[in-house]
């Protein structure tokens, strides 16, 4: 594209993500030579003042690989621009108008890093001025709505002036490289798919531990929670790409056309079901990492007595033949014992030991793929110590990507804003998997809300509610910080 | 076992190779405190002039960690002794009773590093002379026998005065960690068995590449060749362990019970079969690791005009429900490339790929169980090339068991010695074991000696003759170091 146009470009998210992730991609040469990029948002600042936060904004948040040289910053900063823009003000939108390259050439991205509210009047206004053509592309952040009902009305709106193939929904999990290679492992080996189903698979945990708590977005945090924050994008995406059937080849539609069948196919809870196989929380005072920290009620912004969840587990089921029955177990929180998120594979205990009882209470296989804080791929079995006897232990065979390959890692920000620019779609989210993520969160969050007992408290720095373990443990798991080897 | 002796004390297996490992087990406290190690063998020379000999072996031979102490190595020379002994003349044997340590007690491991002609007569005066109690232990080494009939009449003669279960028929191979470690990867985790069949398995490829020549054993060697060296014990006894089935437990009859069945399982060739499923090869002049090497016909000790083989490779198949279809390709040879075991299976090619035909010539996934240089294993598969795009290419899941145990590890001839002290016959080979791959061989031996033109030539210092390739070209496979990744 030649114009990449950024709402929101004061914003948090555009300061540590999306700038940094724009000069990479800058500074390895994957922009075109004639790129433009212009800041909106609702500030009345200049062009250099704007350049002065972009360049604060990489000095602060950009890998130490993506600083570049002063020359090369300069060369970025020539290219930057900011258009000051209120929804409302169809003058602004004129004057963004006259900052993009070539408007009439359509080669513009738009990325709408502001909250669901105003993408419907943004994409509008755009519209009228004749920016959004065939060509220009826009990009959606999270969240998109706040229930089934308001994300249909506002894909539904989108869809007035922009075709579907011309959205990227952006969930940033799909741009980090293990989820991506999770295809690759299933659907380019022999030896995954034969035991990726009910047959061999015992349980699938997909966790998102955060240590932060609610940072400075405590007023927006409450009024979202952690089910909408985290469980019915970035969770519920994860689940689609694990429990996916092969789909017709690699094609962006293709893919998306057997996420959104896992999606359909999740089974919708009973108001009774709900309070069975669903855990909520909120943090109380403890400590991480060794420093005391404030229960939720005292952050900023957060109303006392507030009944917002701050962590969520769930024992989700997939009506289908390849799943049913298998427990796939989802967890996020904040103020967690630590910093990870990561996909495990549990596959069933072998049948029968021949190394007799002692060696029984092994736990079974495993493949972790871990997308936080590292990126890797483990693969746990048992093998024989060395030495006299067969004595059993847990050893991980380890993908090891540094060694494998010399390939530049990019960041998941950089590979999405990279994929937009090049139209293609596949990490992207399509409005049908949206509505039908919705359609599942949506039964849960009206029993809550009428389900006064559910809301359980955890110490921060905790792995959340016992009740999640015991979620777990009613069927024969455990989440996997909590299994000790014999 | 309270007294240990070694037939053949004096020769170059003993020096190299059971000496060092004896002398380990003593340094790790692995042997009785009144422990007696007996050299045994025709020369005649004293207890000191053996124990020279002893100090020199381990001095050249232990590895860094089995040196141990002076203080040690005087220790260990003071429980040892040496008869000579010829096993025609009864008064050796008296000799020999009188420095066994308890000869009543039959606490006795006898190891028999001699050649298989000297076996029974040695056994028989043991037993004239009330050495092989019930509780006693024989070893045999390698070769039993030169073929089916021999090999039975030598058993039959032994059990004349041993019960089976007192038979140690060693073969190094089984002793190695990962063969061990074989059982436990296959029957201790659930993600190897259900794939461990002619539905996801290609080929098997089980290989023994040696760069020496045939050093001294030149006359020995001519009247045995590749076939019946290597092929009849090492390289059935790994193919055995690969295709067993499950056996009812880890007990040692259990486990020979499973690896019979295999090698009766074991289609027997025609002698056209012969002729297409075999090759066997004879070294020419050539050059190893740079250096120039004579050919075989020119070695020390040989024939010239000699049609023994010094390479074999061949396609066997198993006549079994789990095996049907699958190649187990064999290969054996002196002089070749490089020095390297191991047990290669590759899994069939995934069935369509998603990723389009620029991905499709890559090569399938591949389990590598490596004995020697090192040690190790592998799981080749496929994964994504960090960065944009889909770019598959091969990595390694490695097992690291330096990382993985802190345990000893223990070289294989001690592992097998303390099994046998230990009455552990898991890793020694049975009586039908040896018949059954004897029964296999036969035929192949027989057919090559009316079949003049079978024999090729190949260059020192090369991977074999090429009609080795061309046996697995014809069914669509490649040896691992051939396969060269687009």
């Amino acid at each position: 594209m030649t114009t990449f146009v950024l709402f929101g470009g004061t914003g948090d998210l555009a300061k540590r993500k999306i700038i940094p992730a724009l000069y990479s991609a800058f500074l390895n040469g994957r922009l075109d030579s004639n790129f433009t990029f212009v800041g909106a948002a609702r500030e009345a600042i200049s062009d250099d003042e704007f350049r002065e936060r972009v360049a604060a904004s990489i000095s602060s948040h950009a890998k130490p690989d993506g600083v570049g040289t002063p020359e090369q910053l300069k060369s970025f900063l020539a290219k930057t621009l900011y258009s000051k823009i209120d929804a409302r003000v169809d003058a602004d939108f004129a004057a963004l108008k006259n900052k993009i390259a070539s408007p009439d050439s359509n080669a513009t991205l738009f990325y709408l890093a502001t909250g669901p509210d105003i993408f419907v009047p943004i994409v509008q206004q755009l519209s009228s001025h004749d920016l959004v053509g065939s060509q220009a592309r826009v990009v959606l952040e999270k969240p998109l709505g706040r229930d089934a009902q308001s994300a249909r009305d506002i894909n539904q709106a989108l869809r007035t002036y922009l075709k579907e193939n011309q959205i990227y929904r952006i969930d940033h999990y799909l741009g980090k490289e293990m989820v991506q290679n999770l295809l690759a492992l299933r659907f380019a080996n022999s030896f995954l798919e034969p035991l990726w189903n009910r047959k061999w698979i015992h349980d699938v945990q997909i966790s998102i531990a955060e240590q932060v708590g609610v940072e400075a977005r405590g007023e927006f945090y409450d009024h979202t929670g952690a089910l909408r924050d985290m469980v019915q994008n970035h969770l519920l995406q994860l689940l689609s790409i694990v429990a996916m059937e092969p789909p017709v080849n690699a094609a962006p539609d293709s893919i998306r056309d057997e996420k959104v069948k896992v999606l359909r196919a999740l089974h919708k809870f009973t108001p009774d079901e709900v309070i069975k196989r669903t855990v909520r929380g909120q943090y109380r005072a403890g400590a991480v990492n060794g420093q005391p920290v404030v229960g939720y009620q005292n952050e900023t912004g957060v109303p006392a007595h507030t009944r917002t969840e701050t962590f969520v587990a769930i024992r989700a089921e997939i009506d289908s033949w390849r799943w049913a029955g298998v427990p796939f177990y989802l967890r996020t929180g904040k103020r967690m014992a630590s910093r990870s998120a990561e996909i495990t594979i549990n596959f069933k205990p072998i049948p029968y030991s021949i190394f007799g009882t002692s060696q029984t209470n092994l736990r079974s296989n495993r493949l972790v793929i871990s997308l936080q804080p590292e990126e890797s791929v483990q693969l746990f079995l048992k093998a024989k110590e060395p030495g006299e006897g067969i004595r059993l232990s847990d050893v991980a065979l380890n993908l090891d990507f540094a060694e494998a390959s010399t390939s530049r890692r990019v960041e998941a920000y950089e590979r999405l804003l990279l994929d937009a620019m090049h139209g293609d779609l596949t990490l992207f989210v399509r409005d049908d998997e949206l509505g039908a993520a919705w359609d599942w969160v949506d039964p849960i969050m009206s029993t809550w809300q009428t389900d006064t007992e559910g809301l359980k408290s955890y110490i921060a720095g905790s792995w959340g509610p016992a009740a999640s373990s015991y979620l777990l443990a009613q069927h024969g798991s455990t989440w996997g910080e909590e299994f000790v080897e014999d």
